[in-house]
């Protein structure tokens, strides 16, 4: 028995788009979902309370940046990740595997693991399935990764193969060194773009009987349409009674595109990063708040929207906060950015127990899919 | 009348400390206070909620910084200063005065105004008092300021008294600009460090009935028994029914210090700027957060101390973010250093009304003196 479960409440008729519950050790979060992401034990700028006030129900952090510092054992020491942050709700941890592939040059991959240099000082270090899962056991999140390779774009069919057998294999070694019952780990589905081997990662990850699966190697320089594609056989292939995660999407257009196909789970640093680069989303789309056109502009980010910095703040005190250099401000493009995405899902998530996802779609899928 | 009264609540028999309460259009504070330093309409990093969480009745915003940008007009068009940045509690605005002579060579003084260069662009830029009054006036806040010089230290008899004379013709002028009757002017006492020109100076303000009183151009670098040698004949010249404010001071030993010869307010970045710096200030005195003696230590800053802060992080975790450029531990730690000194203060203020300022005195003021 896992420690979470995936509750389907409803199912679009018409699309793959789905409605559910999961159950976790520290709460429940309905899905689709979009996931905040605290990287270094914390999302950028704010506050637990900030984040339980939007309604974020469960939150991502990378095991790589906490590898390197603090290291795990000092979060072990602190009572865990929930404990160390100050956050009781749901965790998320990804394995490391994304953030030591992006490194390039500076690693190398073996059956054993990665050897890698640290991006902060050059020292050597090292990453394997058993060590990806001791540390994440050391953190304590909830939902923890399979160690995986995330093959770049374009990749041809030898390499996707040869790598997506060897991610397999780290798979079964990952699950056979988690013995935290209070942790349920996700496969994840590698494969590159190709159909057949996507489909047989699938199948050779559910006979493993993970308690939910990730799609990886998506979102990483492919077209849009492309990824589309590899969704559309990808989750359809996957059980239907147990949660999906596509890792690392996170503007508005991918996701209705993404829950369409029936995903449930997301995230992405776009929201905050975006923020911190003086940027605000909209049910409109995005605009720059230090434009000139906003100076004398009294009205909130958006006048429907009910987070914190649209019920208390101007378009023209927060450009003015931007313009100084004040970190307030960005801290409030923040807040913004993560509610505006929490609301979308959502929303579109009460579209889909409506029975009115598809008019969801149609309203919105055009107006964020020139990003 | 005006638009704040001092209402005197209790001295202390043996010193000039005195417990008071101020009541302004936004509310009522006690005194003695601290006041966060919000220089461009927000204080660094914090939300005006947290500000209210630790008990600020007040804080002080720049009137040479909103000048410059976004520019006082615009403030005003927003609907003032307390609903452009979100406080609906009291605000103090400085006239420019100390920020202009701050200029140095960018800065000229002639018996109209100031002639200055901003630091932003090198633009030219003109303060008066009447210009700085009715800057004030755009902004809006309860307490406003005479616009002075600020003398520097050290400064001859001469120079003294004829800056001196000056400040009094100015803050005459900027009497007479004011016209909102829901605003208070201070005047500020100048006179160098010479007990003439102080003591002349109180009393050609008191003239004028202003309705509290700043002490400025202490803390500019002399030595700290010559500031309480001012403090003592100054304060003890100034009016019982009136606020005094001393300007610019906000360290534990000065605040003792100054309380001691009967000072009600007070605001410093000092507290804000040093925890930027990864500097906590507790009842024991000051530590660095980075030191590594801190890594395992899951202790909060301080154990008894009842801010956000403490109540729910711990030295490691703060120490982790400050390491890994994580801004949320800078905000932490400026919430607890701005909590600690409100706190400090309110301690301070209840010695005063149980009759016991004087053992506050002596068990504080011997910790804090060797800063």
């Amino acid at each position: 028995m896992s420690a979470i479960t995936y509750e389907l409440i409803k199912r679009c008729p018409e699309t793959g788009a789905r409605a559910g519950i999961i159950h976790t050790p520290h709460g429940s979060f309905e899905t689709p979902i979009f996931m905040p992401v605290g990287t270094q034990a914390t999302v950028k700028l704010l506050a637990p309370e900030e984040l339980k006030e939007m309604g974020a129900g469960i939150i991502l952090s990378n095991t790589y940046h906490l590898f390197l510092r603090p290291g795990s054992e000092l979060i072990r020491e602190a009572g865990g990740l929930h404990k160390f942050m100050n956050w009781d709700r749901a965790i998320l941890t990804d394995s490391g595997g994304f953030q030591v592939f992006s490194l390039g040059a500076l690693r190398k991959i073996t059956e054993e693991g990665v050897a890698f240099r640290s991006h902060i000082d050059g020292s050597k270090k090292f990453l394997s399935p058993e060590i990806a899962t001791k540390i994440q056991m050391n953190l304590g999140a909830d939902i923890i990764m399979a160690f995986d390779e995330c093959i770049p774009y374009p990749a041809d069919h030898d390499y996707a193969e040869k790598s997506t057998a060897r991610t397999l294999r780290w798979a079964k070694r990952c699950q056979e060194t988690l013995t935290a019952d209070n942790q349920s780990m996700f496969g994840i589905v590698q494969g590159g773009m190709y159909k057949d081997l996507r489909k047989s990662c699938v199948d050779e990850l559910v006979d493993m009987d993970f308690p939910g699966y990730a799609i990886g190697g998506l979102s990483v320089g492919e077209p849009h349409q492309l990824m589309y594609e590899v969704l559309d056989y990808t989750a359809a292939a996957l059980p239907a009674n147990k949660p999906r995660y596509l890792m690392g999407v996170g503007t508005p257009d991918c996701l209705v595109e993404s829950v369409k196909r029936g995903i449930d789970m997301f995230d992405c640093v776009f929201p905050t990063r975006v923020a911190r680069n003086g940027t605000a989303m909209t049910w409109n789309g995005r605009f720059i708040i230090k434009n000139a056109e906003f100076e004398h502009d009294f009205h909130p980010i958006d006048e429907n929207c009910g987070c914190y910095a649209c019920r208390n703040y101007s378009r023209a005190y927060i450009r003015h906060l931007v313009r100084v250099n004040e970190v307030f401000g960005l801290r409030l493009l923040t807040i913004h950015n993560l509610y505006f995405l929490i609301d979308f899902m959502r929303k579109m998530r009460q579209s889909i127990i409506d029975g009115k996802f598809v008019d969801f779609y149609n309203e919105f899928a055009p107006k964020y899919v020139l990003k």
